[in-house]
């Protein structure tokens, strides 16, 4: 994909500097809005304003909404109070919304007086919902119908309101605004005679969403239905708006990029990686590595406890990365799976003592494997190989053993925390890879000085 | 959610047993399907064709599609011939495809039997394309009109064809099956003239991907372009299928469960966690456990390489898990997101020397941050108040400096890997946490001994 973008850049970069605008118009008018903001973003900030001017009123609003919000801003800058008029009557109000929300005061004032009274009070609506919410990703333009509507009403109905509402293909039944039933435009067309009733044809058991639902809630119903749209209801099932399947695709998106990020030890970003400062990206890492690197104070205090044995058998000490490191990529591996089962909602908090037991079954497996592994390769490589005289049998059925023990209690550890998180109403993904190994490194050392004393007396 | 679902579960259980057929149909059909395959999974295995066959033939259809491989086998051999052809015959290909795909050969005889010539043409052609190319995922079931049609003939021909169309929203010019054009069914009704030529009003630069398209990439187009459906052509350019939205939706979970495995340290699994057995865990687990705990060999042996450093200095020992926890977590929060951005697209190989820049100067903050606190911390807390003895400024300047060191060399590493793999066509996400953390702790330690050799002397 990336080389045609370069090709079409250049070309439009030729032609710019050649001001060719009838051909540049040309050929801008034939891209789809999402590529025209790409390829916008890769000029110059006195350029952007002057290939947009170039784009025909309806591509202009579509490429404008799919722009970073710093070119959305740059532009806006740039525009006449007419131009602005003209991008913001051709937005969804959900668009609209978004823009508000991403826009410095100033801007958004501008904002404001060129929209519609009407489209003013659906921003603000759209607003008032809490971030993530169902209602803050809506949309309130849709089709709504009657049930004494006709199908041949119906389909006149949309095609005199279709043109401003973000989908068609859904159609939503209203009795005095409460939410009675759904028909699709295919059903609509598929019906034999024009004079149906919409109350005979229409869908009576919508599946719907309150304002308040969560956003994640929301995409995964989506994709559970395969719906195009669904609505949005308030308390009282008053219908108030619908989320279209792209919004839901764009919430899934980054609603896994925030998962990803906090199972990295990071703070989720609001911004790209590519546009995010230096200082920025410093702010979202620090604090969990500092908190992490702080807790490492009990594994310090650990080995500092067992000094004297460790300066006894001095051959332990080689040994303590390896069974740190094998417990905390079992523990991962347990905690990344539970996740993500409980983030697409394939687990539950009742599954608890079946997890426990397969992950038993799972790390005795896993742990006898390695273990094994461990023996043959200390005795082969550290002893024979490599000449290590302080290995003995003893030794060697020291460090395995504490293996075993370690990748039993991290695959525990690893599968039940995010469960535990999930039940105290904290964010499984906090409990991912760089939290269990923090507790797993302190664990394994203790279970091996344990098996140190007990059969080396150390 | 759930606890609807239980209380539904519970009044189905209730009517079975006092075998109220008629309720239980009048609940049933009023269900979505995506519910009532997931209620009847919960049922047990003689009690579920029996629930099934209460389901109307086309809800029973949809309802089928939506569960689980071992329950659509069970239900498959309890259909006789009969009831297996109404099912099949309601079946879109894509779903009819992946079905023969999951069944044992047996079962895809009987599948096949049943199905209609033009279905099984459809299947083979299906089946032909490679796992996870959008020639695998797509359907053949779409709606296709002529550059010449009216606007009214081609809704004529929606009317009469769609019933069997997985979607009719956007439809197909095409020219001697070359793709030559789209129309909207929006734009169809919102056309003012019932006489216009379709080759008037469709829009021409049709994107589109081929049949060897990786479904990742087909899944990316369609959130970026948000298109209900995205055509698929042969290299000829012949409209062959059409991947819809809700399979694109599927392809980007599936991708990312994908990834996030990968990222854990595993192999990535077929079935979900909880229908996996805890051998299938194991197989999935293990080869990544084995192979890091066995390159753990070489921190095993730098440690024993400086043994007498470390009997000389014993407070050193205590510092190694904090110092290579710290180097593990900061270059998997680097590694994570540069994957991330990678799989999202927001980053390409082109980007090396500006992720390089970005995450020193990064890199240079977290570290300064990092030693500044860890300074503090040691003789604070293990010098000051732990009583410490062997604790002296160059101990801790020694650990502090190592500390910095190594969180610059994680993160470049974190960082730079995932575009090396990139780089080579390997999968960026098994240069996660796991693997860097492996790299990082020999480079920790390396570097911990170094500043011990130079300052201490030792």
């Amino acid at each position: 994909m990336n080389e045609i973008y370069e090709t079409i850049e250049e070309k439009i970069a030729d032609l710019l500097e050649k001001r060719q605008y009838t051909a540049l118009r040309g050929i801008l008018q034939e891209m789809n809005p999402a590529d025209i903001a790409q390829v916008l973003s890769g000029f110059e900030e006195e350029q952007i304003p002057l290939l947009f001017r170039l784009l025909p009123k309806e591509l202009a609003a579509e490429s404008f909404v799919e722009m970073e919000p710093e070119e959305q801003e740059l532009l806006i800058q740039s525009f006449s109070d007419r131009e602005l008029k003209q991008i913001v009557d051709e937005l969804f109000v959900d668009d609209a919304a978004d823009l508000v929300e991403e826009m410095p005061a100033n801007v958004v004032k501008r904002i404001l007086r060129q929209a519609t009274p009407a489209m003013r009070t659906s921003i603000n609506q759209i607003l008032q919902y809490p971030e993530n919410s169902a209602g803050s990703i809506m949309t309130t333009e849709y089709v709504s119908l009657r049930t004494d509507m006709t199908v041949e009403e119906s389909i006149q109905r949309i095609r005199k309101q279709g043109v401003d509402k973000e989908t068609i293909y859904t159609c939503y039944v209203t009795k005095s605004r409460t939410l009675v039933g759904l028909v699709t435009v295919k059903d609509l067309l598929l019906c034999a005679d024009d004079e149906t009733k919409i109350g005979d044809i229409m869908e009576e058991n919508v599946i719907s969403v309150e304002t308040q639902t969560d956003q994640e809630e929301v995409a995964r119903m989506m994709s559970k239905y395969n719906f195009i749209a669904l609505p949005v209801v308030d308390k009282e099932n008053r219908m108030v708006g619908i989320v279209t399947f792209d919004d839901a695709m764009d919430v899934m998106e980054d609603e896994t990029t925030e998962d990803i990020e906090i199972m990295g030890g990071m703070l989720p970003s609001e911004k790209t990686y590519l546009r995010s400062s230096a200082f920025e990206l410093f702010k979202n890492r620090i604090p969990w590595l500092l908190l992490l690197m702080l807790s490492a104070t009990f594994t310090g205090m650990i080995i500092s406890a067992f000094e004297g044995a460790l300066a006894a058998q001095a051959a332990l000490i080689a040994f303590i990365p390896m069974l740190m490191g094998t417990g905390g990529n079992s523990g991962s591996q347990s905690s990344v799976t539970v996740i993500r089962a409980l983030s697409l909602d394939e687990m539950h908090l009742d599954d608890l003592p079946i997890v426990i037991w397969k992950e038993i079954r799972t790390a005795v497996l896993c742990g006898l494997a390695l273990a094994a592994a461990c023996f043959l390769k200390i005795w082969l490589v550290d002893k024979l190989l490599l000449g290590n005289e302080d290995i003995t049998l003893l030794v060697d059925a020291v460090v395995c053993l504490a293996l075993f023990a370690t990748v039993v209690v991290a695959k525990l550890v690893g599968a039940v925390l995010p469960l535990g998180a999930k039940a105290l109403g904290l964010d499984p993904a906090v409990m991912a890879s760089p939290f269990i190994t923090s507790i797993v490194d302190a664990l394994s050392l203790l279970l091996y000085f344990l098996f140190a004393r007990m059969l080396l007396g150390v």
